[in-house]
């Protein structure tokens, strides 16, 4: 069943769990009974966007230097490559760890983002081209620093994996638990801490249409790649493809769906409004999944929502509220 | 020292939070160590975005009518007049409580408040004009139903200093506390458990410019009201004056601060973005007039920030969100 790479179970998760505990927030379970109301079934969120840095991205990025230095392998520099979360994620467990680290942006990457980044300790390097980045975070490799990828290492998975962990040891129930899908690295960590704690529960992941690679490859059994980052509003997962480690462990999943940028739009408005925190359009993928999923199927179904994380550019947040959404209801039907 | 009006103290409010506790919600106290570091002075939040009902409203007006049940008093009908928050806190704290409720709003209220509103249970009734919704709630009182008001009334000032109440005993330091100012209610409420708790705090109320009664009250030692409500964007404040009852309490507190519609909608954004909660033009005031206060104060200090709600309409949302105001880092100077 490994297709080569080794599935992570529920003990690597809990692991993870061990190591990282004491300097992550545990972040909160929050429900609405409006929404519970309106749409006739149980929903509670993971708030990953009220987790350090805004995001589950810490989990995995402090997961992997905390294994290496258990292991005596603590490196001395640190090199990541990323235009969002990881970068701020991978400075901040440097940080954290008195690790040095430089962390390659792309030019166009938001102000914002760099600023808090650089507010970590980092090291920024804005290159011309995302190419770029790569190339240069590959060079400084070479040169001796760890590489920390943003979702293709088995301590990144098992590192976010802890935040389904954590929900459903803190109570939440789950028929069904939903989570977005960039790279994959969240949704393997969903999977293997769900099939251990919840074996019933089906786990699956969301992905906007436009950016649909791991829907593709899902469907067909093999690794669909794009070429160009994608055109959508869910910037957080606008990955080129999955990598076999994180789709050995996506493909059994119970599915990825597709949602429109239309419900992505509606529910990062929603979610905002019910449940009083904000999040990024990336973060509303799980519940525009959910919503889709649960039309049609007998009530009431407990669902469990990874809220990924919270951190937005002006220009997304304009994109988000171009359209007031608040005037139609979450009704079924 | 009480010109005709006695003085809310700690027992009241400590009576008001046995009352109260077992149907709302503990909120939680957030901090940010970047604004921290950016400030050189140490913040907590009370986040009362994240209550029942997305405001601290739903905690007065619940004392209130538990406080008359616990005398025998419990009233068969409950009306209120509002087009905000204390709209939605009766209709809830009526419906924990199984009263018939009516509430009065006038025509132009946000839709969205006013179907959350229904949701809870109440009856909505439309008026024409902001007079009419005082007038219609009178006449429903001659009836025989209990008018609960939105701020001048003993219990509901002792249910609003709840929040500061539960922000001290869960740990929060204060050289000073800082609460929006529309009617009083709430800064009555949280100077009445600030004094008892912490004598060396000060207490300080924030409303903006356009809306600064109870500043101007506060100077002159005598009762300003305005004609019309005051054009602003933060909407939980447009009240047009403080009552004898809330302005016995404001007058001893160390000051009420007047900041301008930029620093509000400045402020909402910038604690939008690192507290990652939702929360209202009107919640952002403390920090408002806090960011004022501390410049030039040698730090660090410790200050408390009563984050008062969380419910926009869209409208509201566009004029925070109008002008970028996160390139503008805010640092000190």
């Amino acid at each position: 069943m490994s297709d080569g790479h080794p599935l992570l179970t529920l003990d690597d998760v809990r692991r993870a769990q061990r190591r990282i505990a004491p300097h992550l927030h545990r972040t909160p379970l929050l429900r609405s009974a409006t929404l519970d109301l309106w749409l006739g079934h149980r929903f509670v969120f993971k708030a990953e966007c009220l987790q350090k840095v805004g995001a589950f991205k810490s989990r995995g990025a402090l997961n992997t230097l905390l294994a290496l230095a258990e292991t005596g392998r603590r490196p001395e520099r640190v090199v990541a490559y990323s235009s969002g979360n990881h970068a701020q994620a991978v400075a901040w467990a440097c940080a954290r760890l008195g690790l040095d680290a430089t962390v390659m942006m792309p030019a166009g990457a938001s102000d914002l983002k760099r600023r808090a980044t650089e507010g970590y300790g980092a090291r920024v390097i804005v290159t011309r081209t995302r190419a770029e980045t790569e190339e240069q975070a590959h060079r400084l490799r070479d040169e001796g620093a760890f590489l920390l990828p943003p979702f293709d290492h088995d301590d990144v998975i098992a590192g976010q994996g802890t935040a389904c962990l954590e929900a459903i040891e803190d109570g939440a129930e789950a028929d069904a638990v939903f989570a977005p899908c960039g790279g994959g690295g969240l949704l393997s960590g969903t999977w293997a801490a769900a099939h251990g704690l919840l074996p019933g529960a089906a786990v699956l992941g969301v992905e906007p249409g436009s950016a649909n690679d791991a829907a593709r490859s899902y469907r067909d059994g093999r690794i669909h790649r794009f070429e160009d980052s994608p055109p959508t509003m869910a910037d957080g997962v606008q990955t080129l493809a999955l990598s076999e480690r994180t789709f050995a462990h996506v493909r059994r999943t119970d599915g990825v769906l597709e949602v429109d940028e239309e419900e992505i739009a509606y529910w990062t408005q929603w979610l905002t409004h019910l449940l009083k925190v904000t999040i990024e359009p990336t973060a509303a993928l799980g519940m525009a999944g959910a919503a889709r999923w649960i039309a049609g199927r007998d009530g009431p179904l407990d669902v469990l929502v990874i809220l990924s994380g919270g951190n937005l550019s002006a220009s997304t947040r304009a994109r988000v509220w171009a359209t007031d959404h608040l005037g139609r209801l979450p009704l079924p039907g």
